[in-house]
């Protein structure tokens, strides 16, 4: 089973010619409960459910057009050398779609969010792209299809489609279509996310790579799965019922647990930088003074807080370049 | 099974009349296979077995003699007031040693190594006390029964009974008499220990809690067991070849492990320090430079490099500050 077997049966009798253009934007998203190990590397099949939680108007924005000549892109405003990995993978995923073999896209994306420093802009990137295709070619894709079709550029593209909490479920079948994201049907306005940008430099090891390297090479990654299957559904229940101290607790504990499999690969995976670390033992200081603020971090130095409205003074005064997200607040 | 009772066995028939005074010393000693986790909390008896190098001169230096009144206990020049916890933790561990209940000792000891910020001071301690304690008494104890006594004090302090590198033996016993440690006969005149002392300080969480710590709440640890005994082989395969590469990767990454299993804990058991992170990378780099170094770190923010004689040029220049100790050479 390919992507391109996958595509196909989705596309199955739907327009082949596109419009002049199409304009669409994808939320980044962040994990609560992470992505972490591949069952399948080809069509980005997870090893465990996810649980995310997406970031509003920081996001992909995405500009397609059908072109002459030859495939291009244009990132923030750069035009990207057709040789750069950036550009190499995303022509890959466009032939996937292309409805002949003749068929050049022009690309123009713009991130509101840092570049693949462990923000998450190649989800929404993904995301936004396949939203975008959906609309050059009217295709008329539901939701779960567009999940589905993100996460066959980027695993956690797929929960990029939609807005709020988010949980991708892992699946079971060799061909994937039951592992796309669905929405969690919860609000909670109060909650913020707060990003420290301790480094925008691209990271030395992507997640792809990096997830490959510690699901062969950790020896604690086989404690993995089980830790997130229970931090799951202890999120779940901890969103249902608005338990802050919880979703914060588990997240947080998750996003270490997460960052102990790649410390303990070989060679190590060292993400954090010594200012990650300071940072985290500001979070802990601020806990111990009282301050309900809890942290995640991806595949990089950066960090993400979590905490509520009410907080927002006090992470303000802790950290003066936080930039701080309403999920739920338009 | 307590304490007490494994000392009763060991002492029965022996001498109870103590000599004027005994003065002992034990080396510190570094663990390249860590020991980490506890199956008995009473007696100290390991998860698994574990292998250290001793550090030779650095080390803790007992004088001990009877006396009148109560326990007394001078560290490094200061008087310790019998209501700290170092102070108690010794007279507990001397209660098990008292001819009548009448008996009190005064113990003058000085380390070495700094005190208790895991440069493992606690382990030459426990040696050097057992081994002037036998001395005092002239109980004419073998090696394995001091082992197993300095192991009731401290579980590490097994390993400082010995030079050089010593493999401590996890056991299976309940009484832990067959858990004790013996010297692997190797030596290895040109490998060098460095010392980075990023912190002096006493850490906030000694390794006895945050041991007991991680094994009851790190998703992760369930991992560790079966880590520590392919690295156990490992390094005494490596040892038997003077395969310094081997020696250095396999001991690195049995820390990085140890530390990924308590950066999983809940509440997050992180060591680091920002200045160790910086010097793990400086490692990294090094190492990509050709510099054949590697690390260990305990339950503290310091580092221990590993390399050989011939990198000490290049590691005096990489790190002004550090303190090379030759294991093997006197």
């Amino acid at each position: 089973m390919t992507k391109k077997d996958i595509v196909s049966n989705l596309l199955r009798g739907r327009p082949a010619t596109p419009r002049a253009e199409a304009k669409t934007f994808a939320p980044a998203n962040i994990a609560l409960c992470k992505y972490w190990g591949k069952r399948n590397e080809e069509l980005n099949l997870p090893v465990t459910s996810s649980l995310s939680l997406s970031l509003g108007a920081l996001g992909s924005e995405v500009v397609i057009a059908p072109c002459e000549g030859s495939d291009r892109v244009e990132l923030n405003g750069q035009v990207i050398s057709s040789e750069a990995s950036f550009a190499t993978r995303l022509f890959e995923f466009l032939d996937l779609f292309r409805p002949s073999p003749e068929t050049r896209f022009n690309v123009i994306a713009r991130n509101t969010i840092p570049t693949a420093a462990g923000f998450a802009s190649s989800a929404s990137g993904f995301a936004a792209l396949v939203t975008a295709l959906n609309e050059l070619f009217g295709w008329g894709l539901d939701k779960r299809a567009l999940s589905i079709l993100a996460r066959l550029g980027s695993g956690s593209a797929s929960r990029s489609v939609y807005d709020g909490f988010v949980e991708w479920h892992a699946g079971s079948r060799e061909d994937g279509m039951d592992s796309y994201a669905e929405p969690l049907n919860a609000r909670w306005p109060e909650i913020r996310m707060g990003l420290l940008t301790i480094s925008a430099q691209t990271k030395k090891t992507g997640s792809r790579p990096g997830m490959k390297h510690t699901v062969e090479t950790s020896p604690l990654y086989a404690a993995w799965p089980e830790k997130a299957a229970l931090d799951l559904a202890e999120l779940k229940s901890a969103i249902a019922a608005q338990d802050f101290e919880r979703l914060g607790r588990t997240a947080e504990s998750n996003a270490l647990a997460m960052h102990a499999t790649m410390i303990a690969a070989w060679p190590t995976l060292l993400y954090w930088l010594p200012e990650s670390v300071r940072m985290m033992q500001r979070i802990g200081d601020l806990r111990e003074e009282g301050v309900p603020v809890f942290f995640t971090m991806d595949a990089g130095p950066n960090i993400k807080l979590l905490f509520l409205e009410n907080s927002e003074p006090a992470i303000r005064a802790a950290f003066p370049d936080v930039q701080i997200v309403a999920p739920f607040v338009n």
